[in-house]
């Protein structure tokens, strides 16, 4: 398909997840709202993705969907993915400075020179914060952490697979590089046989994440020959348009390093990570099977409900 | 208490709080992880939040932190709240751009000046998104829903009770006055009951928010004098030192002719709003009855876990 027949094609099912009242448009392409339906299918993906990683005994836990400037200076996203970044403005001055906003405001003027950085960022991957709080050395075979936030990437699409505000569910493994590899070969099975299940084509392949332009194709290309990043692809729209719908990334040492953490070898550690783009496996649902889940494959149902 | 004596309070509590493993520290004041019974704690409120209003049989919609700028500006948040707001800023150069932001980041420089406001805010009350997708005329006895989602406020404070990201659960009327007055008077009912059930000492008191400024405070009496806003506030700190951890706000027409909203009247709908902080609740009960929630009170855990 050429590029303008693809944008139609996402723009279709998009109006149909609109139509169906799953999705709400909020007047931003990536940016909707959900109805019921689409939740409790979000939920249950989610519930199914966790129950994937319930014998490694994760630690649970929750960070919200900000990370501080620090961290993610740290982690270098803007060296590497600046394109996707989001990071937090507000306005900081004071009866004077808003006097001169309001007015800017009132006449329809751009006002960001009103407003100033904080401290703060959105998430992009929703395992980032859990490293700095990993810092130190790792208990005797290392560290599982389960995680789900709201991500931001900023690469605006009519494709609804394609948000701009997401949930992700992570598993992630801190250790040496034995343990994490060992804990990394288990999620090459259990994924595509998850998806499987739900009545849905994956094929697994070894990927690079989008880096940021011509210094970013060297590092693309180093970590697909590095076998570093899988994605679970399913073709929503057709066997040459596959879409991601989870990954399995190993970041060898680079978080370990950054954050200082020590596997029990006293060295620093490996990291892995799998993440579910929960929206994305709720799109494929609906396109799969259709918009009204009453009329899904009882297969489906009873592996999603059980 | 003085202020300085006060924020050392916060401070303790906070601390406390990390200690117990329920907070985890980001290294942002007001930016925190939170572990597996901080979690239960939260989803147990509210759970037990959206059973107040489950005879209303509401529409449950959920809506991502996210929130698109026009709408924000047509809310009129900068006007009113600049200092609490938050706006997405990201990079939309090509590579010589980058070069220079990454020369930048290298240099420990601020960067600001590389990137460029999007389309997008932060949400920062969980009931935003979802007037503009009310839009036009409700249904006989107006329309009701339960929403969920993160929201930002730009204030950074120690006080584990003021943090800059938490969840809201929300329950919005709309419909004609009478409609949105009864649903209201129900809520002055509800919401001291529950937290008094969970061991929570509960005053509700007519309140105003924190609009900016001097032309602010002509906003702040009116809205007094008006009683359009109450809070349910529960003393953590002490009697002088309240803080609300839930909320019922009246806006009159506000919402229905800024979204252009009609009631069963044909007139422009108002609206009502009943927002519960979840980590605000949270914090008050491990405040109230200890870190241990296996040590909390039979009454109070069995009316969380019922």
């Amino acid at each position: 398909m050429h590029a303008d027949e693809l944008k139609q094609v996402h723009a279709e099912l998009r109006d149909r997840l609109f139509h169906a009242g799953l999705l709400i448009p909020s007047g931003v392409d990536g940016l909707y709202g959900r109805n019921a339906t689409f939740e409790a299918v979000v939920r249950a993906v989610d519930e199914q993705a966790c129950l994937l990683g319930v014998d490694e005994q994760p630690e649970v836990v929750e960070f919200p969907p900000f990370l501080p400037r620090a961290t993610f200076d740290r982690i270098g996203y803007l060296q590497t993915f600046p394109q996707l970044a989001g990071t937090v403005f507000s306005f900081t001055g004071g009866d004077r400075e808003h006097a001169a906003l309001v007015r800017q405001l009132e006449a329809g003027e751009e006002y960001a020179d009103a407003l100033s950085q904080t401290e703060i960022t959105l998430v992009p991957a929703c395992c980032y914060p859990v490293y700095p709080a990993a810092t130190g050395a790792l208990p005797l075979g290392g560290r599982v952490f389960e995680l789900k936030t709201y991500c931001f990437r900023h690469e605006p699409s009519v494709d609804p697979m394609r948000m701009l505000a997401f949930r992700q569910r992570e598993h992630v493994k801190l250790g040496t590089p034995d343990q994490v590899q060992e804990w990394r070969a288990r999620w090459f099975e259990r994924v595509p046989k998850l998806f499987s299940e739900l009545g849905i084509d994956v094929t697994t392949e070894v990927a690079n994440d989008a880096f940021f332009g011509r210094a970013g194709r060297f590092m693309a290309s180093a970590q697909l020959e590095q076998e570093l990043k899988f994605e679970f692809r399913i073709p929503v729209y057709g066997e040459e348009h596959p879409t991601a719908c989870a990954s399995l990334n190993y970041h060898q040492a680079h978080f370990g390093e950054l954050f200082d953490i020590r596997g029990d070898d006293g060295a620093e550690a490996h990291s892995s990570c799998v993440g579910f783009g929960l929206e994305r496996c709720a799109v494929a649902l609906f396109a799969r099977h259709g918009t009204d889940i009453e009329s899904w494959p009882r297969a489906v149902r009873s592996r999603l409900w059980p």
